[in-house]
């Protein structure tokens, strides 16, 4: 990271720097990076202000998730030719003591899933739909950034569950996507005019859920279409992620009028919180979806870690479709 | 109700009238009112904006809930003399079928209690402060409106619970009941200056959960003070109730940031969604904890039916001090 953007983010944030491969030492490995997952959250450790983790210093590597083989090794538990998952960054090559990786996931279609649906973003999905959202069968559920790593899995989740489900996207072709490919029971385009009469039109009984990952103007059309009873799992707020001032709309105390006429639950959630303790079996039971053909994944892959600031750029505007991950080595063998 | 407010209520809202006394039929009874509750949610039900309960209509009776005596009878499930808990308004007389009544509870040192900390605002606090709250031992709890019906025995079952409790009220007389009286371990004027900074000063390890029943300034200077995964029980939000406009301050989409990294829970709750279920055990156990002196309880008594509209005024502006009860008939024997 080259500067700290104020407001939005652009290429000038970033610069590409060669460096010699690092030595290792006894217990540690060295890290090759074949897939480098791209994040919404990634914006806000671009940033200084307070939050729930440190923020990326100026001149550092840009912190991310990757899929890496171990090419060196001086660490018992881990041989060369290993896949693991890390938080190496935005980088070809890393170091890693063990402690900091894991190994990848059985049965993955591909490595980079371990990135996706099988990994941080699919963890985050069933834990905010399940434990925050706790839909019931029947309930009407809106998802967010609906094409999206997280989104994509919250919607078939829930219809899992047996629940009506309808997407918010940014274009035709993605809501073609979800209603097609993810089996949503529709999929509203958030660049259309009159938004909350658009979903009031696929909503007819109100929501019980809103899955909250964009903020914004989504959440305000939104809003009036809650249920009493409904609850908001926070998960994100990509709409705001580039604004540097204080955003519009209505006030906190009408917001709180809401969530007291209408009993809303609004929890704010971060993965890593539990991550640790649940992922490994929640990571079962997404794998068993994947494979029974209830969950579909669709990818958006990016090659070359050159582009991974563009694609960056790209993702806060939501011009991906599907997960957005950068193949930095991942063709070698 | 003589007429609708807008904005802040005054006295021209009401009329006082007279009526001849109702004749009974068949199944129904006739109650003389002894004890009439105020309570903020009342200025709610005096707008026609949506909510969680039908308005007043204008000309009608002022709902409320009561304490009345059964002067004549013809339903066999009550005698003449009995005393029942009800929602009769502000009238001194009342015709009910019965089904809209229960028998005051057992054991209660004054009959007015069940009005209070033995009724609707004492189990609003139970289930608003542990059913949502989640206080652990250890944790620091603020509760607004300190020495209000609801906030006071917030404070006193946190103590219980074995935490840390600090209160917020509007007067230095308020503020030394409730750590002198209440066992409150601080309370801080809301009148005084920089609120959050007298908060924080009483608050060393910040805030876990906070009973939220006033809004505006409060909640403001509350906010900066939490702590990640605290807790917001919604109860009310008496500063609002007045404001006919849209409240100033932050934006939903600056608290909605807050509520995602800090991981809030934020919770509207009504105690009557659950008050039929739950209510007799609650009852039973803030009846044990009054007896062996756990909970303390102070009633500010206005003597007369004329005198509620001027009364009411006053509770939405902070000047009762404990739960305020009009006594209608209640000197009668």
């Amino acid at each position: 990271m080259a500067a700290r953007p104020r407001g939005k983010a652009d290429l000038g944030a970033f610069r590409l720097e060669e460096a010699p491969i690092p030595e290792i030492e006894a217990g540690e490995m060295l890290l090759r990076t074949l897939w480098l997952s791209l994040d919404p959250y990634m914006r806000g450790r671009m940033s200084d202000a307070p939050s729930y983790a440190a923020p990326v210093q100026i001149g550092a590597v840009m912190t991310g998730g990757t899929v890496a083989r171990v090419e060196r090794s001086r660490n018992d538990a881990y041989q060369v030719g290993d896949l693991v998952v890390a938080m190496s960054g935005w980088q070809e090559y890393a170091v890693s003591y063990g402690s900091d990786v894991v190994k990848l996931p059985a049965g993955l279609p591909r490595p980079s899933y371990a990135l996706g649906v099988m990994g941080m973003p699919g963890v985050t999905a069933y834990i905010g739909l399940l434990d925050v959202g706790q839909p019931r069968a029947g309930e009407t559920v809106v998802a967010a950034a609906a094409t999206g790593a997280v989104g994509s899995v919250v919607g078939q989740i829930a219809k899992i569950q047996g629940c009506r489900v309808i997407g918010i996207a940014g274009s035709a072709e993605k809501c073609a996507w979800a209603v097609g490919q993810l089996g949503f029971d529709a999929c509203v385009d958030h660049h259309g005019a009159a938004l909350t009469e658009s979903l009031a039109a696929v909503c007819p009984a109100g929501i019980d859920v809103y899955f909250e990952n964009v903020g914004g103007k989504v959440f305000d059309a939104v809003l009036p279409l809650l249920n009493v009873h409904a609850r908001i799992p926070v998960c994100g707020l990509i709409s705001l992620y580039g604004e540097a001032g204080k955003p519009a709309g209505d006030s906190a105390q009408a917001f709180m009028r809401t969530v007291l006429v209408k009993r809303l639950a609004v929890r704010g959630f971060i993965v890593s919180d539990s991550y640790a303790a649940r992922s490994a079996q929640i990571l079962r039971q997404i794998g068993t979806w994947l494979q029974q053909g209830r969950i579909n994944y669709r990818e958006d892959i990016v090659r070359g870690l050159e582009n991974a600031p563009r694609a960056f750029l790209g993702l806060l505007e939501g011009r991906n479709f599907g997960k957005l991950v950068v193949e930095v080595s991942g063709a070698q063998p």
